[in-house]
C-alpha cells in the first residue's frame, strides 16, 4: 500500500470577526487530502485535514518541499511494523527531511495538517474512529466516550453591548453548552469588568466563565487585567501576554490565583517545555492549548503530552485550541481536559458533524472511521473536489 | 513617491554542503525587487534583498498577503514624515496588519526580506550607502568603515581529513582572513577535539577559531562537547543546544567558560529576550548571531538590539548570521562585531561585492548607494530578471 497524491487547496475564512488584537478578514486555511491506493467500500481511501483557524494557508511549503519528500520516499519506508497501514511518526520524520532547527511555524502548520490527514486515512484503513487509534497507540487503549465541551464567543462587534453579550450567552447555553469564555482586552478595564461581572450573574458560577485576551496586552495592562481579574476566580484567563513573554506570565501568574490558560501561539515541543519551565504556570490549575494540526500533529503531540506528563503535567490540563472535529477526537484519545466550539463563528470550518449535539455540557465521540468529515456537509463538499 | 510594484523569485541555491544536523541539497531562498516610482540616472530605483541561507524561499506567504498590503496601503502613509523616502518602519507596520501573535518564522522571513529591499532602495533614494542610512537612523550617524570578517568552512565531506580541512584552513588565511569557524558533531567526540588540536595549532591562536555545532546535539552530547572542548578557551562554541532549549544552554554555559555563539535560528524580539533572560548567557563575551533579513529585517532589529543593550549587552556582542552584502551593511551601520563570511559557498549568494577583499581580517564598507548588490555579478544578473 502507499500514498498516491496529496492534494492542497486554500479556502479563505470569510469571517468578519475580531479580538482584541487582529482581524481574521484576509485569513485562509489549508485543506487536505492523502490518497492511498486502499480501497473500501470500492473506493480509495483518502484522509483530510485543514489547518485550523488564525495560521494562513501553507500550500506552497506543502508543495514544495513536504509533498515530495512523502511521495519520493520508498512507499515501504512510510508504513507500520506489519506493513498494513500508514505510520505517521515515520511520515513526519520524512517530511522534516533538510529542515534546520528551530523557526517551526514556517513548516509545523504545513507539516501538522498533512500529518492529521494520514490519521485520518490510517483511521479509516484500520476501521476505527480516530480517537480510538490515537488511544491505541498513545493511551493504552483507553479513550473518552463524551468530552467536555465549552464554547467561544463574546466578540468585540460594533454596537455590541452588555445586554447583547448576555443574549449571546444565553442562546449557547439553550444549545447545551454551560462553560462559556469571552473577550477581554477590547475596551477599558472597567468596561470589560463590567462584561464580566454581567456575564457572571447570569452563568451564576465563575467556574462556568473564561476570558481571552488574545495576547494583545503589555506588561502594564497585562498586570492590570490580572489584578481586576483575580478576585472572580474564573474559569481561566486566556493569553493575559505575548505567548512568548515567559517572564512576563510568570508575573501575572504570581498574582492571579485562578488558572491562567495558553499555548495556542506555541507550535513545537521546545516551546511548551519552556512555558512550562520559565512561564511561571502552575500544573495543579493551568491549562495548555496547543492547536494540534498547527503544531506538527498528533504523532509529535504525544511527545509533547510525554514531555508535560515527566513535568507532573495531566493530559486533562490541555484544552487544544481550535473547535473542530480534528480536536474533538485528539482531546477523547488521549483524554485531555475538554474540547472547545464556536459553533457558527468560522464557517464550515467549525463546528463537528452536522448531527453533534452538546447535552449539558458534553459532546459525544463520533463512531464512524477516520476523523468523519465526510458527516459535515458543508465542509466535505470542499474536501471532495481534492479527490 | 510610491511603491510601484514588488516581485519575488526563488532561487534554488545548488550546494552539496551537509552540516552535523541536516544538508541545503533542497535548499532555496526568495530574491526580491521592490520597484519606486522615483527616478534616478534615468532610471525607476529598485531595491533588492535575498532571504539569506538556510531557510527557504517564501515568495508564496509574500505574494498571498505581504505585497498585496504594501500596495494597497496609501503610498503617503508608508513615507517618512518629510514625504521625499520610504519608511521601512511603516512598512513593516504595514505588513504586520490582520497576522497572529507569536508564531513568527511563517512570515519573518518574507517579511524581513521585503523590508530588507526597502532599505537598499531607500538608501539609493538617500543617495548614500545602505551602513550610513543605517546609522543616520539607529547609531548617532556612527558606522565603521571597516569591519572584521571572520571566515566559515570546515564542512564534513566523504574523504575529508585532518590534512584537508588544514589546507583549507591555510587557503582561507592565505585569502587574508584570520579567524575561522569550523564545523563540530559530525564525528565522534575523540576525532572532532584531534580536528580543533590540529586547526589551532596551525592557527597558533585560541582567539581566532571558533566551532559550530549547529544545533545538532541532545543533552548529553552537548555537555560532554562542553567539557570536552572548554580548555581550549576557543573564541566561541556555536549552537551547542537547541536553538530554543535555554534551560540546556544554561547548564552548558555552567560548565564552559570560553564565549557561546547562538541565535541564529530565533526570529523575533522576544525570542531573543527570552534567549539572554533564560540561557544562562553572559554578556561580556557571548555572541548574538541574529539574521537580520529572516527576522522582520533592519527596523526590528534595530529593537532587538535596543532591547539588548538595556540589559547590558553591547552591540559588539552581535555577529549576525549570514556572509552577504546586507550582513556587511548591517554590522557597519550598528556597530556590530563582526561580519561572517563564506566564499564560494552558497553560489552566487555567498560573499561581498566581486571586488571586495579581506585585508588581515578585515573588511572594507562599500561606498555605492544603497546595500550594492549591482557590484556582484552573478546574483545581480538575477536580481535585475525581476525589473
Amino acid at each position: 500500500m502507499r500514498i498516491v497524491d496529496i492534494r492542497e487547496t486554500s479556502i479563505a475564512l470569510k469571517s468578519d470577526l475580531r479580538n482584541a488584537v487582529f482581524d481574521f478578514s484576509e485569513m485562509t486555511t489549508s485543506v487536505v487530502a492523502v490518497i492511498t491506493d486502499v480501497i473500501r467500500d470500492g473506493k480509495p481511501v483518502a484522509g483530510f485535514a485543514f489547518n485550523s483557524t488564525g495560521r494562513y494557508a501553507c500550500g506552497a511549503q506543502m508543495r514544495a518541499r513536504f509533498i515530495p519528500r512523502i511521495l519520493k520516499a520508498p512507499p515501504e519506508s512510510l508504513l507500520d511494523v506489519a506493513g498494513s497501514n500508514l505510520d505517521p511518526e515515520k511520515i513526519l520524520a520524512c517530511m522534516m527531511q533538510r529542515e534546520k532547527p528551530g523557526g517551526h511555524t514556517e513548516r509545523s502548520v504545513a507539516i501538522g495538517t498533512i500529518e492529521v490527514a494520514c490519521w485520518d486515512a490510517a483511521a479509516k484503513i484500520a476501521g476505527l474512529p480516530l480517537h480510538a487509534l490515537i488511544a491505541k497507540k498513545y493511551n493504552k487503549n483507553k479513550y473518552l466516550s463524551k468530552v467536555p465541551c465549552y464554547v467561544g464567543g463574546g466578540w468585540y462587534a460594533p454596537g455590541k453591548g452588555i445586554p447583547e453579550l448576555l443574549a449571546e450567552i444565553r442562546e449557547k447555553f439553550d444549545q447545551g453548552y454551560r462553560t462559556m469564555k469571552i473577550k477581554v482586552g477590547g475596551m477599558s478595564i472597567p468596561e470589560d469588568v463590567a462584561r464580566v461581572e454581567a456575564a457572571l450573574k447570569l452563568i451564576g458560577d465563575s467556574a462556568r466563565l473564561a476570558v481571552d485576551a488574545n495576547a494583545g496586552f503589555d506588561r502594564e495592562r497585562a498586570l492590570a487585567y490580572a489584578k481586576a481579574l483575580a478576585p472572580y476566580r474564573l474559569r481561566w484567563f486566556e493569553e493575559p501576554t505575548d505567548p512568548l513573554d515567559y517572564a512576563l506570565l510568570a508575573e501575572v501568574a504570581a498574582i492571579y490565583e485562578a488558572p491562567i490558560g495558553t499555548g495556542e501561539n506555541l507550535f513545537s515541543t521546545q516551546d511548551v517545555k519552556n512555558l512550562i519551565t520559565f512561564g511561571g504556570l502552575r500544573a495543579d490549575r493551568d491549562i495548555i492549548q496547543t492547536d494540534v494540526p498547527q503544531s506538527y500533529g498528533i504523532a509529535q503531540f504525544g511527545k509533547t503530552l510525554a514531555m508535560m506528563q515527566e513535568r507532573g503535567w495531566s493530559p486533562q490540563s490541555v484544552f487544544p485550541h481550535g473547535g473542530n472535529q480534528m480536536t474533538l477526537h485528539i482531546v477523547g484519545g488521549f483524554g485531555l481536559g475538554g474540547c472547545e466550539a464556536y459553533p457558527g463563528v468560522f464557517g464550515m470550518f467549525a463546528g463537528f458533524a452536522d448531527d453533534a449535539q452538546v447535552e449539558d455540557g458534553w459532546l459525544k465521540l463520533p463512531d464512524r472511521p477516520g476523523i468523519g468529515f465526510e458527516a459535515q456537509n458543508a465542509l466535505y463538499a470542499e474536501m471532495r473536489k481534492l479527490l
